[in-house]
């Protein structure tokens, strides 16, 4: 997919040259996958507006870079960091929805129904959902059956309804309540965190027999990094503007939804961030230069502003 | 999960007889996986509800019909009669929904929506496609790797934006406006006979090494079963009433739907579902007795009354 005059995704970039990278990268593989993926030209045009539409593509770069930590092939890691930003757009699409976050507003552009409408947003999540497990199931993918199968069954334990699904339930039943710290930790890792970290362990299962505790540790980083970067969207709501976030400021206090800044005041919010970032470098110490990014991403999703 | 003492689904049981024993061996399978699925319990509720609730179960049925024609291990069957189930009662709770097809009724109670909220019915939706794909790719499920990955692989091929998704962008594409029979076909094909073909193939790939040929038969069997199966809903909306039916009775012509009644008038449309059953049963001239459910279900198909 990417040629050799690409800057491919390396342990040994800067995180920006490493981030740009997986962005090139995960970009392309994600427009060739959704091209083919329908005959309709508009449901084509709807599937791109879902995906291609910027992102960070935090979950594809931590596929890669989990992928590099283990010393994986690199061309391996294309599938899974697809199918997990697939759903990562997926549940944002979805979520906008009026009956679920009402948010007509997403990186800046009017959300997909309101681009399209409800129930082209309804079924452009639907195949998009899908759309991922068949990237990992088909026959075109070359890890080996009994990695493919991992990654199945863990990407959908992930967003299923003890993960992804239930979070976001989760999150209805807290709205306009007064939940304990434990409660809004449970429905973050359930909500956000599951598919971080299945992120991590997919981009790891690229490699044929994997360590277990090399496995262990990136999941103990994956967790601590999942909820480091919860805290961090918390603390963007309150002091980040519109324009930066691509959202309304403040939408999450506006809806009454807990956050861990009126939990545990802004000051301390930060505070755990930070040290939540720091415990998810410490988790990877029996790795070598080669975990380099997964550090950074740990050190960049407390600092970034949007 | 079945007892020895229970009336095991059979390739020389009456149709009714059989039919029974499937459902009951699908319900069972199905109650005991939702209840798994999920903690929360007005979640496991919601998710009972859109399962368990009655229904046909045609799809597990065909599972466990050419599952026997193939003369495979029958407990092998579960897990993809489970999935297509759940993939069938997913496209129900998202196509019944305000901005989709908009019914208040499903199987004579209310929608899903209706009981509960649409927030609800979305995510329901999305947890059951989800969950098909994890009991699927699960390590519990005991069917061999390749087997395993062909199944998901066919599965999501089939409810993908060429498949059941597809065919319900194509579906509000049509409304209105006066199909061909050509786009008929090809929109009920994507939109429920993919599906319908999937539950037979992943019947088959449940015994190890398929031989090609009798693979290739049960495909152009479902192909035909598909078509006849949705030539008979139109049929069905028509001739009979609201009780009989769960739904209302014309709902699709109130919606100004394409239908095959519209296009080839009631006569005509009766004789195309009646001679689609029977070249379904021709394809299967290849096999014995192992595949008399087969016959008998192409037959029930188009004589059923809802």
């Amino acid at each position: 997919m990417a040629s050799s005059m690409d800057n491919l995704p390396d342990s040994g970039q800067t995180l920006d040259t490493f981030m740009q990278a997986c962005r090139k990268r995960i970009s392309s593989c994600l427009a060739e996958n959704l091209q083919q993926s329908a005959d309709d030209a508009r449901l084509v045009d709807a599937l791109n507006y879902a995906c291609m539409g910027g992102g960070k593509r935090i979950r594809a770069t931590l596929v890669y870079a989990s992928a590099l930590a283990v010393e994986a092939e690199l061309s391996l890691a294309d599938v899974p960091a697809c199918a997990v930003e697939l759903i990562h757009c997926y549940s944002l699409v979805h979520d906008d929805l009026p009956a679920m976050d009402d948010d007509d507003l997403r990186r800046g552009k009017p959300s997909l129904h309101k681009a399209f409408d409800e129930a082209t947003a309804i079924l452009v999540g639907d195949g998009l959902q899908c759309l991922a497990f068949e990237l990992l199931s088909n026959e075109d993918y070359q890890a080996e059956q009994s990695g493919k199968l991992q990654m199945l069954a863990i990407l959908a334990r992930a967003i299923g309804n003890r993960g992804m699904v239930g979070g976001q339930f989760k999150d209805f039943s807290l709205t306009g309540k007064t939940a304990s710290l434990a409660e809004l930790e449970s429905m973050h890792q359930m909500k956000t965190g599951a598919l971080i970290r299945a992120s991590v362990t997919l981009g790891a299962l690229t490699r044929p027999h994997i360590d277990k505790q090399d496995l262990k540790a990136l999941n103990l980083y994956a967790d601590r990094l999942g909820l480091a970067f919860q805290v961090q969207d918390d603390v963007l709501d309150v002091i980040s503007d519109t324009e930066t976030l691509g959202k309304p400021q403040g939408s999450d206090q506006a809806k009454d939804k807990p956050t861990y800044v009126e939990l545990l005041g802004l000051k301390q919010a930060q505070d755990k961030a930070i040290s939540l970032a720091s415990a998810a470098q410490e988790s990877l110490s029996q790795f070598g230069p080669a975990a380099d990014q997964l550090r950074h991403m740990a050190a960049y999703i407390v600092s970034r502003n949007y």
